[in-house]
């Protein structure tokens, strides 16, 4: 359906503006950390709004690892159009979440050829998660990790207070 | 549902970050047209992926008319989640789509509170039906038009080759 592709055309016009704006300035190191920062930012804000519309019919959580699964199905499904595939944790606060088909790489040709451009289109879903759970009052770091597109790893360790 | 929700918060960012971006430089007036311009190119690109998805399994269009009622229908609803309320057009080439409820004004109180904020949101949507027309064979010049809250009117004017 046309409807996914929206999100998916408007997410490459961010990571693309993003990077151009920035291109105009001068120190390429300082510049790499600015865009990633930029777009994950952006992920947070838009995890927060989306989240607080999500959850305000919703039950509260009776733990972490059941806000994480509400997380990887209704709140992944409803963004990406699929459920994540497989969650595991270490019980002490660490998750990982792996797509085996992450809709924001799938427009790049499979395996190994664009690897160094994954980590662009991950800073604003790691940013989306952060701001997700950030509104349900965990405050979280999460990464992202790409070995072969278009899967896709996210690690996220929840910050204990 | 939230699922509308994605693409108002993401298209918010947006003009935040095109806006923010350009508050660092001199020039105020030149400022604001780059502003508006980035928008719309962006909304042009948006525009052409998303009619070219959409039109793959389609008919051929008998008229331009024709191809403006699918415009204001099927297109609009898949992106803005309702159909334009009204279509006029003078059969000479300018068609004025009227929406009494636009998508991407509904965050702000209606009224003419903020009528002068309004552009901004606007100029993403004005390069959106410009680029899926321009997909579809048509040079158009696309404005925009608000007078009360959240209701939107979009002249389209076809430029005859």
């Amino acid at each position: 359906m046309a409807d996914d592709a929206l999100f998916e055309f408007l997410h490459m016009e961010i990571v693309a503006l993003v990077y151009k704006e920035q291109a105009t300035r001068e120190d390429i190191d300082k510049e790499r950390v600015t865009c990633v920062s930029t777009l994950d930012a952006m992920g947070f804000r838009v995890g927060q709004g989306m989240i607080e519309r999500f959850t305000k019919d919703c039950p509260t959580f009776k733990d972490d690892l059941d806000l994480m699964k509400f997380l990887c199905k209704d709140f992944w499904s409803t963004i990406f159009k699929k459920q994540i595939d497989n969650l595991r944790t270490n019980h002490q606060g660490t998750y990982v979440l792996q797509d085996n088909k992450f809709a924001l790489l799938t427009q790049f040709s499979s395996g190994k050829q664009y690897l160094e451009e994954a980590p662009k289109y991950l800073a604003f879903s790691c940013g989306l998660i952060r701001g997700a759970l950030s509104n349900l009052g965990l405050e979280s770091v999460v990464t992202a990790e790409v070995s072969l597109m278009p899967s896709c790893k996210f690690q996220v360790v929840i910050q204990k207070l």
